[in-house]
């Protein structure tokens, strides 16, 4: 190996350039292999590092305005022309099924964003990053979309929100969660878990902006817990306030977005202490900083700093140091203090009160789910268009092939398609009866469900397309890679997935624990009462490409993973294991069940929207739905052993399914690109590759 | 919906800032449900806009010299203790293993990551960025390290050119991929291309950094498929010179790292043609700027713009105009053309040629493979520590439990920690062969099929780590995140990983094919002499902890998928279609049967090694190592339905390996905290979340 001697110490500073304390130690660093740099190369480095400072980087990328006006001039021009299909169904019907309302506010929201203001920015500091953000959210908001949106408590209200949200979130996702902590969070809470006097006072202000929020649940030491937090709100009848405080350093509010800057108010969740009694969690509202911009008395902040993404959201930290909160300011549509501090609530357990109050989040949790979807979608038509334009290898004199004519590149991105198409429409359902607030118990299993496998797939569907594309995917421009490393937290955030998983087991197992005892299965688990049919049904006679087929296999994993858990979680009980351990030693069979029910369910809805569908005469669209949610079940058969192991699917069948997933991805091929076009993006949210991609290379553009 | 009206459309400049074309319409944007943001909240985005913009964001994380004084201080302090485990095997020595030779120069190499120059920045522009890595490179070029590295063609030579790019890559991924263009891809094709004169000439000057160079050979419309490259090389006897020239826009150098400023030099692969004979792609030595900085006469360089990852590094666009590159520059070890232009060469096929042409990227392949497993080292280490520590849910009046004590937990990181382990021992082994450079054609197998692996694995591993902290693994200081936008681009280049396991397969499976015919298998599938014994192995009463368990599976698999391609590649042929198209159409399995053998020969290496380890008397290391092994070997069993479907795995057996799984990465759990020790990387390479997240964060730091 090479010899080390020493080197003159003096060659290495010793003193931070923060005039922090030294520790940097100046050992022998010198290889003897080889004298130091010359003077001349120095000079090289130098000049080259100098060269790299006083460049000035275009924030906008370049030829940004031109790729798009070519790309609105000739959408389907590729650099060698790709044939289109036969068309299997109405693109435009199809994009109004799937974007489902406020189709002509959506489209305009996506022609505002043709402005400068809203034009893509990369390569930004902190600063700018959020700069950016706030002029871009300022615009929106001039707009007054908002107005009367969740404070109307209508469906329409709703409906506008979400298809406000969602269409911002098409074109910078820090913007839209930048919108959605003020508006869906803080103001959803306000909504929900204030009066009515409450709402009226200051729903107005926030949705016209004069009032800005933020969500302060999560604390350094408690996220997904959040029932732990240690904050507190001590009632005070002398004053009639609250004093609001922060006990221990694990008790900051942390990842609070729009907190280190933006937002003047927050609706705090503290611990709330009458007298010597602690109620549990509930929500206040603070003020944090004046509209001036200076820090309320009381409160300090402090930034989160960068992060590998999502860099337009100020996600900041807040202490509270004796806060006096008014009486008034408890938000007391179902708990509230008298003023002789007297406390009473519409809820007689703890538990049930914990769960009205974050009632906010499982809203949050469908939206995230959507927007996810929409990245996917965005991921996938630019991924999706440049393989039907780029060519590599091929006979040796010949054209090269299109990338998207490799069985491999279909297997890539075919069946991530149709998948996103199914959950699409099955969101869509979910959403719908959220609109219309027709969920009970299933609203907190399905939102959390869908949004744990929803945003999985968006960042492996991400991940793929960028992948697909080669080193083009990784380039800012072409929006994948930045897409993806923004999206990344919606799998951790607004409940870790896996958390998410475990909750919904939880809240489904005791029912198939009492089909068991009872010996008859009710609800959901009713088909297990014909459990002997189903496993008698002889898959191997059956069309596979129908959802018969992934019906049978679904329920059957679906009854034996519970099965095995029930069983499983009994012995270690007996054992003398608490409930708690017995759970979290099984947790991975407690995953795998909330995945087999999640994605039964998410099969049955499918099939109600597609008989449906069919009963309105939309034949097309049906069959090209069928299509794909085909390719979605073979997907989730081929892609975990679980069906096997569980006995669900035969080794054979496997092997069935397996070859029929790549026939069907080469029957869809032909049809892929009308596919991508329903998603109805236009060219200027999407990316130069997706178009002429050699065109926007070319020199010309220099 | 929302009823649109009308706005007054001077509300909305139609201007681009830029001054380009006018496209923004600006359609009726406002909603009617309520006016546009008053005069008084317009301020309050205003003012929260212009804070962010006179925010001095800092670059170097705040508390970071803190934080890391404090971690070597207590390098196990975790803020509620930590209980050890009886050591399993010593730590330095196990260190010594992985890290295979210049320990010392790495360990040096990170103490002058002390300095505060390579103190960790983020939220930098694209130009702060790239001049950052030029100062860190500086700082380690003046080491002089790299002279009579890779020039002198000794096994110390490599091996400490290698020592130095992975310590550097340990700190920045910018920094390594920077030099690793420059010593590693520039330097080694000079070296592997050049006769001993070129060689002599110009490899001491690189590796001075008198000469920078960057690697020439990806063009816009050709990455993977190199050999198609467009740009042209012509000889011109009269001057004894090739003008080199870029005949369309899709042959303009793409993606060439260092190429838009940094680089002074290039190794240009182009098309030779002399008089009306196309030779092939051959490489040229060309200057692409002066070393004032300024532009060469002939060359246009551009900028590849803003990535999602790595921008320290400027990937650049070259164009040549009929540029003059004397005789003497063509490298022509093996290839060369007379002053009167005649063409001679050591190679008679083309094919030959342009392998040995590429040789440089084997080389590059175990480099990038080596770099990603040290990320998958750096996340696991800060996860696994962090959840050591971390706590959430629990008894009702308990104590929280600790993540890496749920069963959830653990199966993320457990087998992605056993995985990391058995891949760097077979990765050593294929290093070693490197360096000593004992490899003929399984260079090009192993070399292509464990990038992929491990790229991938190292990716997937990121990932797991980044979720499995939660919003802190988001957050840029905590480097896992960060670290992941940076190392997603090793799955696409040097070789995309799907065209790399495509490769393995069509070098391997003429091997096999001539097995079938014969009757008689050689070299790796002589096993398959022994077919009859393998199907009949009764798995049921084997140890499945065993890798002789794993060995008859594995074996099973590969037989089995490689036996599936003959037939179908066979049938496919009969039918009609041409020897192409057969391959692009069965791409699935051929990347099957590429993962297949590339994890058996990894299986074989790994025992191999292992038992020397025991012939040399260290029998806990091997204990240990044998432990990472079966995780290993159950983890790849577990994750693909292929072993299930070749019949390579019965379905009970995939039950029980499941089970086998889980018990395994419970077994390992008390031995986890020194596992990541033994990586041997120091505090100020990881961090805070992996030391006291609560002391970092506390209020006394602000």
């Amino acid at each position: 190996m090479a010899r080390l001697s020493a080197v003159n110490p003096k060659e290495l500073p010793l003193h931070s350039a923060r005039g922090g304390p030294i520790f940097f130690q100046a050992h022998a660093l010198q290889a003897s292999s080889g004298p130091p740099l010359s003077a001349a190369n120095q000079t090289l480095f130098d000049r080259a590092a100098r060269e790299f400072s006083v460049t000035d980087t275009p924030r906008v990328p370049p030829n940004h305005l031109k790729w798009v006006q070519d790309a609105e001039n000739n959408p389907d021009q590729f650099p060698d022309g790709v044939v289109c299909a036969t068309p299997l169904f109405n693109i435009s019907v199809m994009r109004r099924l799937l974007d489902n309302n406020h189709i002509e506010l959506r489209d305009r929201l996506y022609q505002l964003f043709k402005h400068p203001d809203f034009h893509p920015r990369y390569g930004l500091s902190l600063a700018e990053e959020r700069a950016h953000v706030m002029k871009m959210w300022k615009r929106v908001a001039a707009l007054g979309f908002m107005q009367n949106s969740l404070s109307a408590g209508t469906v329409e209200g709703r409906q506008r929100y979400d298809a406000v949200i969602e269409s911002c979130g098409m074109l910078s996702h820090s913007l839209d969660i930048k919108m959605s902590v003020h508006y869906g969070l803080f103001g959803a809470t306000i909504k929900l878990m204030g009066d009515d006097e409450q709402a009226a006072r200051w729903m107005p202000l926030l949705e016209r902006c004069e009032m800005l929020g933020c969500f302060a649940l999560t604390e350094l030491g408690h996220g997904s817990n959040a029932r732990a937090v240690e904050t507190v709100a001590k009632y005070q009848p002398s004053s009639r306030t609250f004093i609001i405080y922060t006990p221990t350093d694990s008790a900051q509010k942390y990842w609070i977005g729009g907190a280190f800057q933006t937002a003047r108010w927050t609706v705090c969740f503290a611990q709330l202490t009458v007298g010597s009694v602690c109620h549990g969690v509930h929500p206040f509202l603070v003020r944090i900083r004046n509209d001036d911009g200076s820090v309320a008395k009381g409160i300090t902040l402090a930034d989160c700093g960068h992060k590998c993404g999502l860099n337009g959201v100020d996600n900041g930290r807040i202490w509270f140091d004796n806060v006096s909160v008014p009486l008034g300011h408890m938000l007391r549509r179902y708990s509230q203090v008298s003023p002789d501090g007297v406390y009473t609530s519409k809820f007689s357990s703890p538990d049930e009160r914990f769960g009205a109050s974050l009632a906010s989040l499982s809203g949050g949790r469908i939206s995230v789910a959507s927007g996810c979807l929409n990245q996917a979608k965005i991921g996938l038509t630019i991924a999706i268009r440049y393989a039907l334009s780029r060519r590599a290898f091929g006979p040796r004199d010949g054209e090269e092939v299109r990338l998207l004519d490799y069985q491999s590149h279909q297997y890539r991105l075919i069946p991530a398609l149709a998948t996103t198409y199914s959950m699409q429409i099955v969101l869509n359902d979910l959403h719908q009866k959220w609109h219309r607030q027709e969920l009970g118990k299933q609203l907190h299993v399905w939102s959390s469900g869908f949004k744990a496998l929803m945003t999985w797939h968006s960042l492996a569907t991400l991940q793929e397309a960028r992948e697909a594309c080669g080193g083009q995917g990784y380039k800012s421009e072409n929006r994948i890679g930045p897409i993806k490393n923004g999206h990344d937290v919606a799998v951790t955030y607004e409940g870790d997935n896996h958390i998410l998983l475990q909750a919904v087991t939880k809240t489904v197992l005791p029912e198939f624990i009492r089909g068991v005892r009872n010996g008859v299965f009710q609800g959901h688990f009713a088909y297990l009462n014909e459990r002997g049919a189903l496993q008698r049904a002889d898959l191997s006679v059956m069309d596979a490409r129908s959802l018969e087929y992934a019906e049978i296999v679904f329920r059957r994993r679906e009854g034996a993973v519970f099965a095995k858990l029930a069983k499983q979680l009994e012995k270690m009980r007996q054992s003398g294991m608490s409930a708690l351990e017995a759970f979290n030693n099984s947790a991975i069979v407690v995953e795998e069940a909330a995945r087999a029910h999640t994605e039964l369910i998410m099969l049955e809805l499918l099939q109600r929207r597609l008989k449906s569908l069919d009963a309105e005469g939309q034949h097309d669209i049906v069959h090209a739905l069928q299509m794909c949610a085909t390719l979605y079940t073979l997907k989730c058969m081929d892609s975990s052993t679980v069906f096997v192991r569980s006995g669900a699917l035969p080794a054979t069948e496997a092997d069935r399914v397996h070859n029929l997933l790549l026939s069907c991805c080469k029957e869809m091929r032909p049809y892929v690109l009308d596919f991508v076009k329903a998603f109805g993006i236009p060219a200027h949210l999407l990316a130069p590759i997706a178009f002429d991609y050699v065109g926007h290379n070319s020199r010309a553009r220099l």
